[in-house]
């Protein structure tokens, strides 16, 4: 068993996105026998990860701060508590609105890149 | 695209646990193309995860609320932010000891039992 807070993990840029984006990989291949992989991003206020599409599904759930994602052409506002299922091949944005970091729990399966 | 907060999904008896346990799948087969299913567990004050095995993973992200899980006989505290992965067939317990709902997200691979 492993017992951390995600903030003990050091924060690397995610490379997809632009400044003011980091990414933890507080669950992966280092792990045994996981199936899938969970990191934690946190976006500072203004910041966003761009439109993009990726072969692999998202799952996604929002833990601090607020922003907002874009569902068929129209933002959807997030914040605590909020969950998110992106499909394969979808594209996904999302945003901080905010004054305080947007922090969320973002998964994909073992045979995507961990960042 | 799904966006939901996880309150919309009904709460459901967790099976394996005591009561003032739910659990609501916000993830799961019922959308497509999952390799993993993403539930939310709350605790009510005072409830337990009694301690118990399977042949599956857990990835666990903890929302709000505060307690402790039990790792190599000893408790760890976890609350807001609090990272832990249950390696299959490894033995796993968690406690509410606030005054507050325990919310943490639960994750297991999708050959596994959704509740």
């Amino acid at each position: 068993m492993k017992v951390i807070h995600y903030t003990d993990v050091e924060a690397q840029d995610l490379t997809v996105a632009g400044p003011g984006v980091s990414c933890r990989v507080v669950i992966g291949k280092a792990d045994d026998d996981v199936n899938f992989c969970m990191r934690v991003i946190e976006l500072q206020p203004g910041s966003q990860v761009p439109a993009h599409t990726h072969p692999w599904e998202h799952q996604q759930f929002y833990h601090s701060g607020v922003g907002y994602v874009v569902k068929d052409g129209e933002k959807v506002s997030v914040g605590p508590g909020n969950v998110v299922y992106v499909a394969p091949g979808e594209e996904h944005y999302v945003k901080n609105t905010g004054d305080e970091p947007l922090v969320f729990v973002c998964l994909v399966p073992k045979t995507a890149p961990e960042m």
